[in-house]
């Protein structure tokens, strides 16, 4: 997550804090396993997209207290930081990477703990879009990533930018696996493009300057055009070129209790 | 805490990300009471001190977790970033602000809750040493902030430069307040020099150099020689001129539980 942020503004890892708590085991629980295997996997993680763990803070707490850890990622931009709200109307709405693997993936392990395979493990180990994220920064007008849900997330990059927002269901990216599991129907498409957990990138980009992005963009990257800005304001769907009614929810909003 | 860290290490603050849980309130507490109290005060103190708090994280918890807060400020040096490990043998230890303030204040408190005056004032709002730790970042060898306790500190400094200290209790700058509440004796120095909570910067500086640094510093600025840096290891104290048994404890250890 910390990492698909730096992508969505353009920017190169530089290193992260991490801050946890540390209590008393609790009861059979081997002292300090748990955050061993933790501290593994986060310099795993960071070995691999160059994040290194530079610092950060640990607070003791009583035993039974919830772990709470804390990520802090550094990056470094160098071409520019896109906003949310530079989008125009008439820019094109694209997509770097596929939506709904990895809701489709928790579904998988909703029915079965142990399910295995490649939407499983997007769901399990999302990649950040460092590379694509770094090459549309000084191109796009304006970049998120897509956290909460495709339809929730343009709703929201449209809105900071005053624009209304158009996708049209028939151009989602969906996955080979996710065709597999889910298929196409206009039901699997409103799953991947409510879903969330995508960390795919969206970005608004003018029409005149789309093809030359995509020349821009490492080899092999999934870029996809699913929509439009406006004028006015709102969230629209079309698919077959008509207009479909918007679902009751448009992804996962985070609320604090 | 966090500005001393950056004053430590010549920085001028850029912003602060802040994360805090979130539970439901007490029985009795007032929802979000505290927490409103709690971002009014970083508020204030970020806009004293040019730290504007430029976002973070909540975490929702269950009733009756423990409240965990973490606050990562964010500087930037210009001109070079001292670290604890650049002291050399024959570098004057150099403090810039009193010690002893914050845990007298402590003292005063722990004996009548409802104490005030100036040691109750510094021990609740340190005050960071930020302009002295950029004029003196390019100019000293090592430099630390003294948060655990000037003797603790001071060992730690010395330690990492491979060298040994010499603190001289009789050059321990003491407060007014200080002198009228605890006195001068060998033991209030002592009192002083393993206190922490002080937030003062040590510097390790060469002798050539340091009355120059002097002039470079802000005016009305304490700044005082406190000791030296030597070859070999260790920390020794002396007082008259003769030497001073270490005390049992020199500062104040972090350990987690």
């Amino acid at each position: 997550m910390n990492l698909s942020d730096l992508a969505a503004k353009g920017a190169e890892p530089v290193g992260a804090l991490l801050s946890l708590t540390l209590a008393p085991p609790a009861d059979g629980e081997e002292p300090g396993a748990w955050e061993e295997a933790f501290i593994t996997g986060i310099e795993a993680a960071g070995e691999s997209y160059g994040l290194p763990l530079l610092g950060g803070d640990t607070i003791a707490l009583p035993a039974g207290a919830p772990r709470v850890l804390g990520l802090t990622a550094i990056g470094r931009s160098i071409n520019g930081v896109p906003s949310r709200s530079g989008g125009k109307p008439g820019d094109e709405l694209w997509l770097v990477g596929a939506i709904g693997d990895a809701m489709a993936g928790l579904a998988l392990l909703e029915t079965d703990a142990e399910a295995t395979g490649p939407l499983v493990d997007i769901y399990r180990r999302p990649v950040p879009q460092l590379a694509a994220g770094r090459a549309l920064a000084p191109l796009a007008h304006a970049m998120m990533d897509v956290s909460d849900g495709l339809l929730l997330d343009a709703d929201r990059l449209a809105g900071a930018s005053g624009c209304s927002a158009t996708i049209d269901l028939d151009s989602l990216p969906l996955s080979a696996a996710f065709r597999d599991a889910r298929g196409v129907t206009r039901d699997a498409r409103l799953f991947a493009a409510t879903g969330g957990d995508d960390y795919a990138l969206l970005a608004a980009i003018s029409s005149e300057r789309a093809q030359a992005v995509r020349q821009s963009l490492p080899s092999g990257t999934i870029f996809t055009r699913v929509g439009t800005l406006g004028s006015g304001e709102g969230l629209s769907l079309v698919a077959g070129g008509k207009p479909v009614e918007l679902p009751e929810t448009l992804g996962h909003e985070h609320r604090a209790t």
